[in-house]
């Protein structure tokens, strides 16, 4: 039986450069966005587990008898080497009185939640009589990896409370983090709750929150890059909403009106990604003031390409602008026609350029967060350690 | 003796698409610009040649004897296939009492009058006793091509005077053209008047004034379109003064330092000005109102990719912002970095809107005239023809 409480955390993620190129087979860079989702992790009252979501209002508890029973129906083979079955989700649902496709967040929270218990305790052990209690930084639906983050957390608690996974926090330590292969199991199975929640997702969201950093996705490959620095940003979501399929949709069409003028776009911004990641790399082993100008012309110069692709947005055309009234360089994140921007700041911009740049942004109608990109992944900590802001949230259930 | 009072006029020229990407090998096209310069050619007292140039304060007269003595000396072997000598300027240069390196329009102005005058004369006939009086609805130094333009005239002016060409305007006919040859040798001449007044000009904005209509500059080499359709535009004058010279050396610069990201928006560029003079070409064949929205689209997307290149300015974001709050696309034209701007005007804007805009444009200081590109090249008007506002321009003197 579990007998500890403990907190883990992932990170959310940004698309540094290659969004919609990525789609076309260009390079794209993810990084870790020091937004996180923090997962507490409780001993339970004996054959109960519960699950507490305030984000998206989910506060649900079975006995762990009767989910033993469903997970004999359906969980017989269930492995991280294999997606979630659309018997395995009916079963489900209707276990958990969800509509045959309901796709609101708490609904696909709550079946992603049911399916990686069930997956993982019929793979590794029994299912367990825990608290859990998930609370994130991270907004959800705006394309920051929220949903990866929380599949992340979910696949860690319960691998470590299965025993598949070591508990890596030693008495009196702050955080820790699991080994290589240790990550590659978290990822595997967070990737599985993705798939619930997505349907058919790229990996890239679950690899960020579980290894953190940054890595470069291309036709399907993740590679982590090496190592990476941790630059502060803000991000500012504009709060316009947007359909990434209908944008996805019309750079398509564009690039099929004017292959000769749009495919070499898309190779400049493949070039800007490449370049981007020797950026980084070179960053840690010489921490120049050099760098971020180079990074700040990167972002001036998609910004521009994501507007010839026909993805950008009045909304975004303001954000870019009152950034640069403060000598800040910026640009959309993600789908674009909206939704969220980043703005690099330099180690030397002064905290009061920060707090008016933000207050503009502010003033505009936007939601902006002072972070960091480059965070690291899925961590564990003591509950110590963690920030009374966050304990507060953790707390509140 | 020349004995008829007329009056010939050449347009001005903006670029397109293509502009700094032609620097490097790319495709651009220029478009002959309907702010035109007007030569008025009088008989003028015998012996006496005058030539009056308002615009730049100049008024000079020369007896033509001394003129021909200065011709004898220095144009035994002029040539429109040879451009003009250090020798023949120098000379010109200390006739005029012009100092040497004096770089003001009215002295190149001057020196090019003079230059033109002796070798055209030279060879096809004497010395012409004519009143020449030049009128320009274009503003010098824009790089709009006022300086061609006023070539273009001279050349045709002399030509005709020599008898080198025909004077093909007959009565009552409005306005006149000249055959194609003769036209080649204006533009040869004309040339040559460019060479006295910039040194090295890439031949572009002489062969606009003269043939008019739209034409392909690559490499060295100029190919007239076929047959372009006339289009309404406004032209925008941000007054910011700015250095071709720097504007062009700071694009080489971000080439050298992110080649694969900054060639292929060169490419890019180049297909731009294919595809538009592709969709010019099919335009006097198939006039539909379809064609607007691509060549907006194709203004849109090159002054994005001239920001990249680094030549915009916040004067031109402005322009593009003003313009598109009246649903209007433009683009800057030329070096950048302030300068001129161009707004399309498609067939449905309504005179309101145009009027609106201008106002708006007019109201961040910058000069803005509703005109057309795609004009035609060097044309002979009969006085008669001429409108109210150039005769008394031309009536000034």
């Amino acid at each position: 039986m579990w007998a500890r409480e403990l907190v883990m955390s992932a990170p959310g993620k940004v698309i540094l450069h290659g969004e919609h190129a990525v789609v076309l087979g260009k390079v794209a860079l993810a990084v870790a966005l020091d937004l996180r989702t923090f997962l507490r992790l409780r001993p339970g009252a004996e054959g109960r587990l519960s699950v507490s979501l305030p984000g998206v209002g989910v506060r649900r508890s079975w006995d762990t008898p009767e989910l033993r029973a469903l997970r004999g129906r359906i969980a017989a083979d269930c492995d991280e080497s294999k997606p979630p079955s659309l018997e395995q989700l009916d079963a489900l649902r209707e276990f958990a009185g969800i509509a045959a496709g309901a796709s609101a967040p708490e609904s696909l929270a709550t079946l992603a939640f049911l399916y990686m218990c069930l997956a993982i305790s019929a793979k590794y052990g029994d299912v367990p009589s825990v608290d859990i209690l998930v609370w994130s930084e991270l907004p959800t639906g705006a394309g920051l990896g929220s949903s990866a983050a929380y599949a992340v957390c979910l696949a860690a608690a319960l691998l470590m409370v299965c025993g598949a996974i070591s508990c890596p926090l030693q008495e009196g330590e702050s955080t820790a983090r699991w080994t290589e292969e240790e990550l590659t199991l978290i990822n595997s199975w967070a990737f599985r709750g993705e798939q619930v929640i997505h349907g058919n997702p790229s990996g890239v969201d679950n690899a960020v929150g579980t290894w953190g950093g940054a890595l470069r996705y291309q036709a399907g490959k993740i590679t982590p890059l090496k190592r990476v620095p941790t630059l502060r940003i803000l991000l500012t979501n504009t709060k316009v909403p947007r359909s990434t399929k209908v944008l996805v949709a019309g750079v398509k069409e564009k690039i099929l009106k004017f292959p000769a003028i749009m495919n070499p776009v898309l190779d400049s911004i493949d070039a800007i990604s490449q370049e981007c990641q020797s950026v980084l790399e070179a960053m840690p082993a010489n921490p120049s003031p050099e760098h971020y100008p180079v990074l700040e012309e990167f972002f001036d110069i998609n910004q521009h390409h994501l507007n010839v692709l026909g993805v950008g947005h009045p909304s975004l055309d303001r954000l870019c602008q009152v950034t640069a009234s403060h000598s800040l360089h910026s640009k959309l994140t993600g789908a674009g026609g909206g939704g969220c921007g980043i703005t690099l700041l330099p180690p030397d911009t002064s905290p009061p350029a920060v707090e008016a740049a933000k207050q503009d942004l502010c003033a505009c109608g936007f939601e902006c967060w002072e972070t960091k990109i480059g965070a690291p992944g899925v961590t564990l900590h003591s509950c110590c350690s963690l920030s009374a802001r966050v304990l507060h949230a953790l707390a509140q259930s």
